[in-house]
């Protein structure tokens, strides 16, 4: 196989969407970010990383607390603007119905099927942004979407988003394989 | 919409899949990995977040450059495969081609669509992992996904894992909406 270099900035791989939500000056504030992930599992903790001049980066330091809440497809155009628009130049405190839940102070939005409310534990300066990392202290899923105490993960319609060079967001498609037992048939 | 408490330890939503590439005491070694994310633009940078435990790990330590490779649907077999067994029970140095590039000393899995080498920046150590953020110094792709010197992201067929409660791998579904774009009517 030829291999050819590219950009190294391309981001090539396909990003879950979620939104993050602060208070900043008092206000509840959301914004798109793509850039977040799973990083400890007892206790369990995210980090996301937000750019140096993110107004929602100013919420995070000012309170401590964040929350993070997962869109279905439904809200495609509410998230979009959400990542197009800075709490700098628009008041997004009234494009969701806002919730909050255990720490009081972490705005989460009713119309997201799954939110979660963190504490912030660590903060990483690197050049450009800041990784925010923080401890899970709740979570919250629609009772639609709960069958026997579980939640259905795909149900909730969650998206995707693919950067440079095509800027799409894509569905979820379907189950083609059973994790964390296909590769079984390696085991000898 | 009545909400209900989940447990906080659930990871709630759909997570690309990539293999962590490192050198261990000598030979190449590959780790399935869904806990990771781009974190900064300039220079590029990438995190992965590896449980303590993890031997992949030890590799990053010892020799301060990792690699990370995103699969295609067809291996999806070998990925999780990859997930099931430690390095320190299988030597995984066979289960790909492995192909070096400019930092020598980083293991990339030929078989891969796209592959990015990577240098260590900063390791921060949580309760039960660390997280280890690398800086981008370059990247690949199989020449057969570029059109005009742009990479087809969603051609390489990339896969999504959902982890508890269903462990499911699910494939990309196709484009509903154009981002950054697909907000732009909430502007007035």
């Amino acid at each position: 196989m030829t291999k050819i270099r590219l950009d190294p900035h391309v981001t090539a791989y396909p990003m879950p969407v979620c939104l993050v939500g602060a208070k900043v000056k008092g206000k509840p504030n959301f914004m798109a970010v793509a850039w977040f992930s799973k990083v400890n599992s007892e206790p369990p903790m995210m980090m996301v990383s937000l750019a140096n001049v993110q107004y929602t980066a100013e919420g995070i330091k000012e309170n401590g607390v964040f929350s993070i809440n997962f869109p279905g497809k439904g809200l495609v155009s509410e998230t979009d603007f959400c990542g197009l628009v800075s709490g700098r130049k628009a008041d997004k405190s009234h494009v969701f119905k806002v919730y909050y839940g255990e720490l009081k102070n972490a705005p989460m939005i009713n119309e997201c099927p799954i939110c979660f409310e963190l504490k912030l534990r660590e903060t990483i300066e690197l050049t450009d942004a800041r990784v925010f990392v923080g401890e899970i202290i709740a979570a919250y899923a629609d009772e639609e979407y709960m069958t026997d105490g579980k939640v259905d993960i795909p149900g909730t319609e969650q998206f995707l988003l693919i950067e440079s060079p095509t800027y799409q967001y894509l569905e979820l498609g379907p189950q083609f394989a059973k994790a964390f037992d296909v590769g079984n048939k390696f085991l000898k």
